[in-house]
């Protein structure tokens, strides 16, 4: 396989602000499981498809950006923006100026909580979202992220 | 088997106003995918994962309401309830009323439409939602819903 | 007692979407008291003031139209459209088109509530509201119904 | 009858600023019953039921905050804040620190009439509200409240 | 003529909730002339213009957007949707999804009338639309429905 | 002059919040003439008419609505209302109880000022409005009333 | 026929700002008809019902004020005030002044357009609105108001 | 006396659009007194106080941007803008430019009349404002505004 | 020391509607303090750094007006004016007019409670804000408005 | 040179209502700059650029609508619409229908005035816009606008 | 005493964006007190209490969030989050997530400035807020964080 | 020149988030312009004009702030904050702290794009602004800075 070959096979997965606190600290509202564990089922199950991942936590807005812009380089973006899904016109456009597949993730049901949740600037440049089912969000947005790039790949 | 499990093991789906449409019409924007085609392909994968599933297509609101409360012998639902997302009080009311696992579904991004979509009074009363991977968006809804119902009986 | 006269005396009660399961679901919200009862109970009570009740349950918007065409001919009508209440023109225009006194019932405190639940489409047009007694908004309204239709026969 | 007895079968009526006018002002569109006549019949039926009332009619807001907390040794209160049921904190505030059962009313339907009388800050802290049947609005207002305090004591 | 050729100079006419009562109920906002009559001058006009016309009124939003599918099959549609048309994105979808030209028509001028009348969520994926002159909108709305058909056939 | 005579040429004129302080407070905005010489001077304006005046200031939203009532035997009202004409309902429902011509002063621009004082609840029951020229806004506005007046009688 | 009949059987014809440009500028969007070609057909097809017909175009608000005004000796008024539909009141008072049945014409669907262009102020003075169907949309309003003033005349 | 001292005793008074119908059309609302005579009138009035009016109408928003500068050489600016008042940014920046003191008037109360009447973009430009009082809404507004010129001479 | 140097160091408290019942209702919200006993300790801690204070409770708006005006021949005013903050434009002018320093006090965080309460009429017109920190929010408001007085004698 | 490379090379500028008075009024804020010399300056630096300019200067709305009209014929349009920025329709249209690039001025920075300057309902079709640096904004704009032209030119 | 008692005794203090330039920048505004002299104040007065602080200022909102996190190891946390008190969920986030109790501090009354600063985002999940008492707010707001977390340790 | 003198010539240029991409990604839009060929040509402007500039790019907030308070040191400020305009608080503040000249500048036109990207909470604190022109924004907003600085040289 060549480089090339690697990158258009490889995905990256970006987990925003205070996403480093998963599994230890609320428990009771976003469970046990660690981000170190959901990036290792990622990338477990994206092996089994023929994929790679790049798994990013960060907690800064502009970091969030340079990890979008390094993400260009890969066939698609896993996002899970976290605070600054509904304020971050900076990583809107990062996402439309680096222009692979996204889609947006959440563990919680982000419509069922507090109104300023409820609007999100990056859906609109997205492929799709997937949210509420805790970790395993981040698993369905991954299948439906890799269907996609299969589907164009074809 | 006893019909008590049966039901246990059984997930209605539910297709709102134009869905019937499907795969006829609009297929530049829907693509080619009939419902017949997607609730078959919804069975097989149940199936697979030891499920049932029983589809209805309703372009009535009182007839969608009426099928979720027959959902409530059901395991979970699975919810596209296209135009009526955004205004219908009765549909929330009735999924509150039947208390079963929802998950809404949308073929397309709702968020990247016009304004008048990216309003869901269902969003709050589901454990989760899917949209944007076409008919994608069902087969991943249902993974997640039935994971969801498998940790509940676990 | 002639025909004309019968319906003079009669009253047409109308219950909404999911109202159906009244007694049977939410009990801890809405108690124990079942939609049979209560047209039971308002049967009764109409007759003790020399009225009889027409009652009719329908979970949709069309039904509830025509169902309010029906009232046409009765004397007084008697409403919880509820969650229709907020958002339905046509429901509003049939009761100004048939133009018999109507009176807004809810079980509940409806301004207690989430916030687009306290908007009425229907109350402008009725001759008045009672809620948040439970069963007994019916009974109340009854009688607030019928005090205003003996009103009118002086 | 103990005097702790006497209180609890004893309901606060009150009337808010511009109710002393009733039946000699605007008696077109409010009617020829005075306030007085009001009182009366609220005692009359509220003895039938074995409950005395107490009624007071108040032009200030701050008036009214004073009869609230007088209220809290009778068992329920019967609130018509007229031009302040829409833009009084002070009295929902202390309708809440009071503690008892209160119920709204008012005379006409307020919500077919000018927009800013549709908001009620008092109905989201009261168990119920009954509006639009003239005097009679009270009368079904003391009956909602003695069955519930019925209810209660039973 | 064959089949396919009566099916294009063929155009569905479609009354929504409460029009049934036309002619019978609130006479002097709606006139005396009752749908039969509309329907009647309707097919009379059509026909002098080579046209055939197929007439619906329903009071549900379910079977207006059956009614639409149906349509899709005939040249035109002409809609009034009454109640519906200011909060119906099912009626909406429906009409994008089978895509013939639509013109909606209303016997009065919605704008003014009540303020959640002026929003008509129809009239952007409507081609044109005419209300104000009664019955005569029904009427000037066909010829400009057949005039814009014909200009399609040329 | 009779008593009945008297009254008819009497005119109430009323002063809200903090007008107490007029002339000793905030001289460099409201200037030096304190509210017994407006009234002073308004006596001596209205006698030249042939009006005499009853001048009363209040602090509280409850006084003033019982001033209200009180100059129902007068013949008309000017009203100053201060800080209670952005907010009081029941002021305004007095002014309408009561049915007398009213006319609302304000001694500066109320328009030129933060963004809550450009609404009046009073100005839409008032005959007319002055506002902008100090202490003379009173005598404007008692000129226009007594106009007013002098037109009905004859 | 005298003068006075002659004036009760024309037409004003009005068309706002940029309406000159008609079928020289932005003719894909607009089509090729000029508006010389409009007033004719108008004109031809009034004859052919008995009346004459008098066009005008102006650019400024208050030409177009001053035309309403001469309109007021004609027997209605055909108006399409582009731009200033949105924005001019002086217009709509004027039309109110003049009192002539008024009919709002607009050749493109204004409600699929920018939300600035949905909110008419003329819209509730005018008896109706046509819009959406090019050039068309005057001959439809013409007949409308046409139809009308007969009936009036009758 | 000096040209320059006439000047400073001269006063402009603007009437806005349709005002010239004044007297001959809506009687009934605005009375049957014609601009001419309220001119007549506050020459007369202004003379009593050893000032001259001068005069003019325009329908124009341009037109009356120019008044508004012609009137610079004049020692103040009485101003009906009528429906321009609510929408006039031009106007408004030609006040202010123009640095005269100017007092606004309205015939009616427009805070008693449709929403978009209420906010007036001209009143926090100018120093004070007398509406509802009819004609004599103009006489008052003279006074006020001599008033404040003799103050500033002394 | 004078009487004079009295006032200077005096500090005037004032308590808003409801704040009498502190410490018998809601006592899990609010806390088993009492306002006296608040009372008791601000005079305590004033008198250690050399004020006195005066401290008064009124459920009126116009008595809260009256005390502001009274607190002019103090130092400085402490004012926790509960359910008056949100809605009342007196109490603001009455704290303008007077003009001593005064800092605005709460003893829940107004900004984690219901809409309404987030927004603050005298907020910008005090000089501070000191919130959520139960009785103790007194304490160190008092201390805040202490020291400020301070440094300006200083 | 022929006419037509002679209108090719030709710029229209277009200052809106009050701008006029640059340089005699409000110098504080706008400076001593006249729009002579401001139009001076641009026709020595377009001249330089190997262009000429056609300058006019308009109050009436109408009167803009028609010199962009005949704007239609030169290369560019450099405006300055003042307070027709923000409400003209009218001037968008004439605009988008001429269709030649346009350049949107301002002296102030708009954005750092009152808030309804702060919307322009004509930079949506402007391509650039430059403000805040007084008649410089003119001369950076003129710039701006040739380099675009040169730019389709080559 | 062990290092987890140290950490008990521990508090957080965390300054926002261009807080480093206080008293160097704006010192009319915010005076001539450094940030490095409020910190040493923080912490002679913590220590007189027993508590140890550390301080930290950053710019950015990731930095923020990042001394949030390491913040969970101390007994409470003093934030002044300046610019992102008003626009981020993130820091929200962190605070919800640590968990440990917040108290909001502003050197001003935010209240009293631009709309924009009106709304804090992080007030909700703080125990208090404490602004306008310039470097003040912190040592108040200091004593009420120890206040409430020596009430815990009780 | 001493290095005083060398400052005063010197501007920062500073480039938000994203800019880093310029001319690398959506060439269509944005053109084939780098960052690098802009600051080369600013610089070379710049020199022309006897200044220097000193470029950054960065796409973190907190590191904007930075490089604005670095500023401090220059004459001048050349901003294009990208995605930060519409959100960022904190630079708002940075920029008034620092207090130097700021011009702001945009690529495209921000007034034509999504709604969201037409409020600037950093315009109302810059001199100016410039936007649409692509790279050109820069060039004619550095010549209008170094013209403004020049200007208070003088």
């Amino acid at each position: 396989m060549t480089d090339a070959e690697a990158l258009i096979r490889c995905i990256t997965v970006l987990h925003g602000p205070n996403l480093n606190l998963l599994g230890r600290r609320e428990v009771a509202l976003y469970g046990q499981t660690t981000l170190a564990e959901i990036d290792e089922e990622l990338a477990r199950r994206a092996a089994a498809w023929g994929f790679r991942i790049r798994c990013f936590q960060e907690n800064g807005e502009g970091e969030l950006v340079r990890r979008v812009h390094e993400a260009a380089e890969t066939a698609g973006l896993l996002l899970n923006a976290a605070g600054y899904t509904h304020t971050s016109v900076a990583l809107r456009d990062a996402i439309v100026a680096v222009g692979i597949p996204t889609v947006e993730v959440h563990l919680t049901n982000i419509y069922s909580r507090e109104p300023f949740r409820r609007r999100s600037l990056l859906a609109p440049v997205c492929i799709g979202l997937v949210c509420g089912f805790g970790p395993r969000s981040y698993y369905l947005a991954l299948q439906g992220l890799i269907d996609h790039l299969k589907d164009r790949m074809a």
